[in-house]
């Protein structure tokens, strides 16, 4: 298959998703609403959403049913880029080479636009339309699922931990308790609401946990690697910024080769785990090596 | 009744479940969920989940039902009350008489713990022992009600325009439009979902809807009015602060006494709307009395 067509078409349908999930700006309060629309449309990769459609693909259902899916977990992504760039926390002023949304609407605007987008991904996920399309049972799973990834127990707890790591010296554990909290409990939110969608079965569901907890993992290794040898313009930040602000990493912590060698190896396993899902998974494939031989 | 001692009841068994439905400071990572409680228990009236409980039983449903959606309410205003206590919002200090967040637990935990607030709210809304009790069709309906009124449209939306109006020349309109979003809406939340939660036919959602528009802009009038004539102690925050910060009030546009004229007449007219639903509705008729009264 060629991935970066596959790529190129599911952002264009998660894209326009968005646009229309989301007020515009003639909707009041207009400029809250541009605020949202300004992180949300600043050109991310889409992992999240790609993840989650590929993973309702994977199970046999159609890739529409999981956008509104896959569209709650993009801006729960975006909202905790927009808090985590703030002054009182990684007070970055660029993200993916624009100013980032503190800079251009002030500090209190992206509080309250991270907040809303926060809460945007519930209005959409209990949405008629898209309820309509559910078993009964299947609903609140969803629900329960994209919230407990997000909270104080998934990434909010990640960032803290991360944040309360800084210039500290920091153990094995401590990492992955950052990496599988912080980014992986939303990358594996992702894939299990996909599968939800898609009404996967009990076993189904285990091949996609199994994979998304693997490539979760190896797309953390891999940024981290991408951060030290560079790639600044894909990144749309300085390289080495992790380093300066003393933020502990698997090339720091482990080597640069055994960093690329874990990832490589989550890869394998990510991709072993999808065995039983057959063809219809053959993208999920294709994006775990796509995300680690970025890196690697 | 008694609405003293219902009220010290109720409150009672939200504190409990609130407990109940938090983590504690034992469970990682511990001071963002030192940073969740410290606000939650600060003290608060507890006007929502005790509307939520009580509109539960004006429908005659056990009040038990609602405490799940009566705390994600609480967890809600809570948050807003911590972001929008930051430096970057109102830069307040004190709050309800105590440090306010982010002077205990600095910036960065502030913004993290309430947004773990919010998150937690929607765990709890789609938790499995709650979703259990209520019938398929009304799980969605409840959380789409919470975040809609909670979203860029309602509290977050109030909150946003309230901030773009400090110190400037405001007409009636905005300023109804600020109180109908950024306190009335989850006032009406409130009273909705907990009818929603105990099972209220259409009609009876009608009165509590009217109820609920009128007792939400009653409460927001007699706050105003608060701030202008005293009331400190009860407050736990300096009088006049509002006039202090150029934000609009009630009583600064119409004048003291027109204002609580407009009060009374809310709370009347809240009174009115529950007139269908008898007996079981005083609860929420003396709550509008007392809420009124405590400013007129």
């Amino acid at each position: 298959m060629d991935l970066h067509s596959y790529l190129d078409e599911r952002i264009a349908l998660v894209e326009q998703a968005l646009d229309r999930y989301l007020p515009d700006a003639a909707t009041l309060p207009g400029r809250l609403h541009e605020a949202m629309r300004y992180s949300i449309f600043a050109g991310g990769k889409r992992i999240r959403p790609v993840l989650a459609l590929a993973a309702c693909e994977a199970v046999g259902a159609p890739t529409e049913r999981a956008l509104p899916v896959a569209c709650a977990l993009e801006m729960i992504h975006t909202y905790s880029l927009i808090h985590d760039d703030l002054p009182a926390m990684d007070d970055d002023d660029l993200r993916r080479g624009r100013p980032t949304n503190h800079k251009v609407f002030g500090e209190a605007t992206a509080i309250l636009a991270g907040d809303a987008l926060l809460t945007q991904a519930f209005v959409l996920l209990s949405d008629p339309d898209f309820c309509s399309g559910l078993s009964p049972a299947t609903l609140p799973r969803i629900i329960h699922l994209v919230a407990r990834c997000s909270g104080s127990m998934g990434m909010v707890g990640g960032q803290v931990v991360d944040m309360e790591s800084e210039g500290q010296t920091v153990d094995f554990p401590v990492l992955e308790y950052i990496h599988t909290h912080k980014t992986g409990a939303l990358i594996l939110a992702s894939v299990q609401a996909g599968g939800l969608v898609g009404a996967a079965d009990d076993s189904a569901m285990q091949a996609l946990s199994g994979y998304a907890g693997a490539a979760g993992l190896a797309f953390q290794i891999a940024d981290d690697i991408l951060d030290v040898v560079g790639e600044s313009a894909a990144l749309g930040k300085g390289v080495g910024g992790d380093q300066a602000r003393g933020k502990i990493t698997y090339p720091a912590l482990l080597g640069l080769n055994e960093a690329r060698a874990r990832a490589r190896e989550l890869k394998e396993r990510a991709i072993e785990y999808l065995a039983p899902l057959g063809a219809p998974a053959e993208p999920l494939r294709e994006i775990a090596r796509y995300i680690v031989d970025r890196g690697c």
